[in-house]
């Protein structure tokens, strides 16, 4: 109730006029089609219709823009916000593309084809070019009117740069300090004795997010190798990141391949090209659970007791490696564990598995002496035996799924993948396999001579 | 190569000597025992010990503090930024707390006491009092004085509050405009036309980030049920709300409640106890695939070849669920698919899980036909009808796994629970049981006469 009654809403930097906010015109022209939303963009102001292609959140603008009449296109274009502009060109066939940036004024076609060349999750492929720099003998007044100058085409103010002879990012400044000095003061003293926190354009945006994280930044700069600025990385970008990264991470645990669009807007064929490869592989490798039955047949037929508990055993497998492997994943993710750490880990993930493995035993042995007591079934006049099994199996597959899905992140970092390719329907691909080896051996073990 | 020239760093808003950065420092900290941290944080000065236990990622600061001689320790409490002070409180017992509490200054303990009444995901928990308000009739001019001011206490300057005769939020102001307007401006003609973005102290942290994110906003307002703004969450609250927000996503889908502490510091019988719970709960459930196997134990016995596929069957199942769950678990978070929208989804992932079925289903055919031709194993005179049964079953599990998986984060929604609480094993546990019932009643249909 109280958040209904505090629900209103300001729009971004730009002005937006007749009471409608930013995000809810995006939020409208989205569930319309490319060419209904087209249209309703053509009627508006070229101020709200950049502020509207300007949100990373409009999915279908590269669509859209295709869609109106070209020399407005070109125009709305040119004036929205350059790492946007580099984001939207970036999602259209090369051919329309390159017909835009032909059509864009040079110093526009210059910005967006350098900002083109970064892959999109790259600090290049996040930066803008409209940043404040300013000679590093500036004093703090002119450094202010600088920005009063400029205020209305830079992405961010907040953060100023001051360059020294050849170009090079002396010291990053924020708008908090200079407000706060003497105008005639020297902008670089307030920059003194630190060096700026400042990335290569090649930067993963991951790690970019992790910096303005770490060091509360409001924008980090980006240099080229002679620490000369090119542009400026501001944190609603890094926002922006971190969300898309989540669903990324969250697909990747789920095994499925990274969607590009919206679930509703991604088309069916793609949807299934997306699933199917992962899906496949493990089907592939699960295959081995059939061979490793095959391999026990003999057992199978004389003890079709045992099958019963097959899935079972092998689900709680699946589920104490899927447990593992989130916690390595996010901890390696936020860098709470190192590589070096494995052992560490490994040490905990033991005996971790063997409790878990003995609290899912107990319970396992008291259904089937329950079940027996009570009458509900009949598991034979080996059934202490058959519950021992069980049990015995759950502490070996518990364990051996703790241990595998807590190692296998580690395993991929080592060779050179992303840590968080370790899905749930991977470990548990990689724990069922194993884990009806364990169960048959276990079984062999204890029921031979008896039932085998 | 490039990064690791570049990787020089700056410090937060405080200075720092010596040219150690804060995050380092912290990092340093964090790896050393509370009481070797307490040492070492004691010898320096108070200026960088206040930085250092402002950085959220300090996370033993609560232990460390309780460590210090407890003047000293109140005198950088009372330095610490409103918010992480509070934090930082909430997590001592407490008794402890209460013994800061009373030895702080009257304003600040007021401040923190307030703050302290939130929960730590809500927008009262994570915002901070130490805002900028000015009365709604100052000039642009008499505003950037009063930022001047007051910059070194508050946490942002880069939203000022403008606030009408009963202390009511009018607008929020940006300190950019600020700059760019003319000194003799009244601020309030910056913001007119736009209500300020605003939300109550109980807002959940995950709203609160989305409407930072929606309207790249700097710092959000928190207001009373009067209107009158109470604090405000800044961006880099939001970034570590975000990523705390990311890791409890991934542990929750992994089925692991989420955890308090990093992994390696959080103590062994609190990780089995986190672990233990869903793990109990998913094996309860699993034994009803125990029962439904029970129920075919006569089809068992008769045709044990039909057992070699169970695994294979079901983890097909499993998996294909756990992708579906994962694309509408995020699809729901980002707001790209909402409740209203499930049967949209159905009618996606209907023929999606056929077709992906029809995939697996081909596999398994020619898997076993394969096996067959060549002599790898001997699936007796039927081994077409097995093979047809197998195939069959496939595309109904992943038909029905895919379904399940899409609609029960919808279900979960509409019963009032968080969706992402539909967790992988969750997922493959509802499946699994179905799975089964699926496969041996198409067994019976197919097999029926012949092996059955």
């Amino acid at each position: 109730m109280v958040n209904d009654l505090l629900a209103g809403v300001i729009a971004g930097p730009q002005p937006v006029s007749r009471g409608l906010y930013i995000a809810d015109i995006v939020e409208k022209l989205e569930a319309l089609s490319p060419a209904e939303a087209a249209a309703k963009l053509g009627r508006m102001a070229d101020v709200r219709a950049v502020a509207a292609l300007d949100r990373p959140e409009f999915a279908s603008a590269p669509d859209v823009l295709e869609m109106l009449p070209f020399p407005r296109a070109v125009q709305l274009v040119s004036q929205m916000a350059e790492d946007r502009a580099a984001d939207v060109l970036a999602e259209m066939d090369e051919d329309t593309a390159d017909r835009f940036l032909a059509a864009l004024a040079p110093d526009v076609r210059t910005s967006l084809s350098s900002l083109l060349a970064w892959p999109e999750d790259s600090a290049g492929g996040m930066m803008t070019t409209e940043f404040v720099a300013a000679p590093s003998y500036a004093s703090v007044g002119e450094v202010l009117r600088l920005i009063r100058t400029v205020e209305r085409s830079r992405e961010t103010v907040y953060s100023v740069f001051l360059v020294g002879r050849e170009g090079r990012l002396e010291a990053t400044i924020s708008l908090r300090r200079l407000i706060a000095a003497e105008p005639d003061d020297l902008a670089l003293d307030l920059g003194r004795g630190r060096d700026p926190v400042a990335v290569a354009p090649e930067t993963d945006r991951k790690e970019v997010a992790d910096l303005i994280r770490r060091h509360d930044l409001l924008a980090l700069p980006v240099v080229d190798r002679n620490r000369c600025p090119i542009g400026i990385v501001t944190v609603d970008d890094v926002l922006d990141a971190l969300v898309e990264e989540h669903t990324e991470g969250v697909q990747k645990f789920g095994g499925v391949e990274a969607f590009d669009k919206p679930y509703l807007e991604t088309g069916f064929l793609a949807m299934i090209r997306k699933r199917a490869g992962w899906l496949s592989v493990l089907f592939l490798s699960e295959m081995l659970t059939a061979s490793a039955m095959q391999h026990f047949e003999d057992e199978l037929a004389r003890a079709v007791v045992l099958t019963l508990f097959i899935p079972l055993i092998m689900s709680s497998g699946g589920n104490s490696g899927s447990q593992a492997t989130s916690l390595i994943i996010r901890a390696l993710a936020v860098g709470q564990v190192r590589l070096r750490d494995w052992w560490r880990v490994a040490l905990r993930e033991l005996p971790a598995g063997m409790v878990l493995g003995a609290i899912l035993g107990t319970v396992g042995f008291v259904r089937i002496a329950a079940w027996q007591a009570l009458g509900f079934y009949d598991y034979g006049s080996h059934w202490v035996l058959i519950a021992t099994t069980v049990s015995a199996g759950l502490v070996g597959i518990v364990t051996f799924g703790s241990l595998a899905g807590s190692m296998l992140p580690f395993l991929l970092q080592k060779l050179g993948f992303d840590p968080a390719s370790a899905s749930a329907p991977f470990v548990a691909t990689l724990v069922d396999v194993t884990g009806l080896v364990i169960y048959f051996t276990i079984a062999l073990a204890i029921l031979s001579g008896t039932l085998l």
